[in-house]
């Protein structure tokens, strides 16, 4: 009998957990899942919705309880317990029990590390005190909650990136006024090239969040209950009765790191394309894990529950003696702010150039509809593209309804290398209730084609 | 001075125009249009819903007019206008003026075919009554209306494909009762696999359409002011004051064959990708002209805006003197039957077999939305892979709002050759008012790929 232990009871542990269960009996392997928090399978992703009041019950955000990976999965769960230790050569863990005390050692075969993200917290004066929020887990999502109920009319968001703007405009659908403060010139710095995010800046403006962009925060005035009262800006002072931190996370790797297990350069764990670790048996997904991307061909950190579910699910098919190889990334994002649909994919123009490629880049507004047909809704599309051969290196989308989603044609053709000339042709589906005749795609890739050999009769 | 005639003035005819004059000035590259109709470059598409009411203005519907190519391209076009012969050995076109009366010749260096299809109409007796319409032209919508508008109660609609459908849907709109007769045993057949038309009629039924299926049409009765008042059709007779055909449609080809041009087996022009005839300086494009399906490998007639739109383009890059071909199709489409969507690309079971592959296929039923998230719609899709290889082979989704633009990444994804276990991986948008964590498209990947390892370990 092989025992399996999983550290972390979310999407890239339980998916692990699930997929080897699906291959190996309980006769054969035996699992063992580690939780630190109150719940396993949730989604982290539905939290600002909750916040905001369109998810109504907590508990819709649970995929699967305990209970049910015990009894449909035969997979033992135990919540409120951390695995403070790693012991390679022992093939042990170090497992603390955070509701009845007491810490006991648990023998693994084989380790699944599923650690997941923390959300950053800046080195600042104040940091620690109460009502200063990451958004990671449900818990935290319970205990911001509590704060906008008791009496709170205004809440400052540190960082416009994809959370800081979800919980902002989840709090100004609960009637609390918002401040937003981010370090860059627009809101999703890291997702968007300037002029996109530029669309996304009004678009938050006219939900009636105070913007303060390129205002760097330098601490927080703690009153004398031990909450925060004032976010201290480069802009000035800021009341607050609740503070958001929105400003990234980073992989959970302190456990990993401390057993010796390589870490990477983007900050998460080292594996291969089957989640094997370099240490004998122990294998890694998720958030805590390092990601391909297939465009820039660089390891990178990203905490998305997709690719957590996906990593897990290639980790549990190995576990569970099949194979399978997760292939990376393009680097796909989407979010919502009010009717604003905002979507990226690939490399953005900056990026791009980090990279080492030479870009061209065309920007075409078009609609989600025929031109003549009723509810048709603008969008904005910017695609990135390599010189000379017109590879298709990235997109961006910034539009109303139906926008967004068309993003995945782009993550689908960046996944195949495809070229923007090749892009342009592709058989797209078109009725005038979906598209105009040229979809959106087609035409931004058809004006990039021209841009590039444009740029190629320009300078042969 | 080069002169270039193009025969149609409607998608593939001035794409192919317009991309010439780029490429080409007006002391270069004379070009002049002949269209037999009253109207050039209009959505034949969006008839069903300027019927319905959705589009208020026929104008609405016409996205360039004669003017505008004669004032901004330079591009004459001659209206009412039809070419009666082509003389390739003189290069010649013999043109009858519809308004004027009287023919002449006219010279040319090259030309462009681009006469679209003609809606197919049974020998049947009665089919050339008043009140029998084929939806093609702008014209065709007219007199449909006319018609609708005279007292009309009562409609039979002869074909459940798209065109049938979405007229069927437009004048239940305009509350008249909806008489659907169709051959097969359920709608949509030539682009839906029976399981997911089930679900199509259905949706017609509940629209309060009568669905006669599996019910061929014997003929039609005509009344002493020689308009139709019944069809005869093997389920007994329908009264109808007005019946619309949509049935398909076939190539018009009858000029390009009166010159000897080649027609393929699928009853198109035959050209190359680059659109040329192999005829010299006779190039053809758009519904007229077959067109390579990327999936079966054959060609095949397929009348789309979408298709006549990017061949003319091809056509007019290679006119004007640069060069682009057509790299084909992958059998992609899309129509809406009141709030359901329907959509399909590549091939469907049974053509997948008619090809000669073997196949197994996977029925998904998933959400629009994270299932927690306010609005979440129901789809399902149907996926066709090969066995073995798992190469992707078609894709049909039957669903609610946000549902049919996902066949686009299928789209994608056959363009591209992909197999099920690759495309489950690629990196698809999330956000939970977009999708479930995983994408209903990865969903049906992931069981697609499940199915042909369950068939591999079945069948070794």
């Amino acid at each position: 009998m092989t025992r399996l232990v999983v550290i972390g009871g979310d999407a890239a542990g339980m998916s692990g957990a699930s997929q080897a269960r699906r291959r190996r009996g309980p006769d054969d392997l035996d699992i063992v899942a580690f939780e630190r928090g109150n719940f396993t399978s949730y989604s982290a992703c539905g939290i600002p919705y909750w916040i905001g009041g369109e998810v109504t019950d907590r508990d819709q955000l649970i995929a699967r309880r305990p209970e049910t990976f015990r009894e449909d999965y035969d997979i033992a769960v135990h919540l409120r317990s951390e695995v403070v230790a790693i012991e390679p050569d022992e093939r042990t863990v170090r497992v603390r029990d955070l509701a009845a005390g007491g810490e006991r050692d648990e023998p693994y075969d084989e380790l699944l590390i599923a650690t997941g993200a923390v959300p950053y917290r800046p080195d600042l004066p104040g940091i620690d005190a109460a009502g200063i929020h990451g958004v990671q887990t449900l818990d935290d999502g319970q205990r911001i909650l509590e704060d906008l109920g008791g009496g709170c009319s205004q809440a400052v968001v540190v960082g416009g990136g994809y959370i800081g703007l979800e919980m902002a405009e989840a709090m100004v659908q609960r009637g609390i006024h918002v401040h937003l403060v981010d370090r860059g010139t627009h809101p999703m710095r890291r997702a968007l090239d300037p002029d996109m995010g530029a669309m996304v800046a009004r678009e938050v403006e006219a939900l009636g969040v105070e913007l303060h962009l390129g205002t760097g925060v330098l601490g927080f005035d703690v009153g004398d209950d031990g909450r925060v009262v004032n976010v201290a800006t480069e802009d000035g002072d800021i009341h607050a009765d609740v503070v958001i931190l929105g400003i990234g996370n980073a992989p959970n790797v302190e456990l990993a790191r401390d057993a010796g297990l390589a870490v990477g350069d983007a900050g998460g764990v080292v594996t291969d394309r089957r989640q094997r670790t370099p240490t004998p048996g122990i294998w890694a997904a998720g958030d805590c894990a390092e990601v391909f991307h297939r465009v820039s061909r660089r390891w990178m950190a990203i905490a998305l529950g997709t690719i957590a579910n996906k990593q897990g699910r290639v980790a549990g098919i190995n576990l569970g003696g099949g194979y399978a190889t997760f292939p990376g990334v393009v680097g796909t994002a989407v979010t919502k702010v009010c009717g604003t649909e905002v979507a990226r994919t690939g490399l953005g123009q900056q990026e791009a150039c980090d990279v080492g490629f030479e870009v061209v880049t065309e920007t075409v507004r078009s609609t989600t509809r025929a031109g003549y047909f009723p509810g048709a809704k603008h969008l904005t599309m910017k695609v990135v593209a390599e010189k000379r051969t017109g590879r298709l290196l990235g997109a961006q989308i910034v539009g109303e309804e139906g926008a967004a989603k068309r993003i995945d044609v782009f993550a689908t053709a960046l996944w195949n290398e495809m070229t923007v000339d090749d892009l342009l042709n592709v058989d797209l589906s078109y009725a005038p209730p979906f598209s105009p005749v040229w979809d959106p795609v087609l035409i931004a890739a058809r004006k990039s084609w021209q841009a590039v050999e444009d740029d190629l009769r320009a300078n042969p």
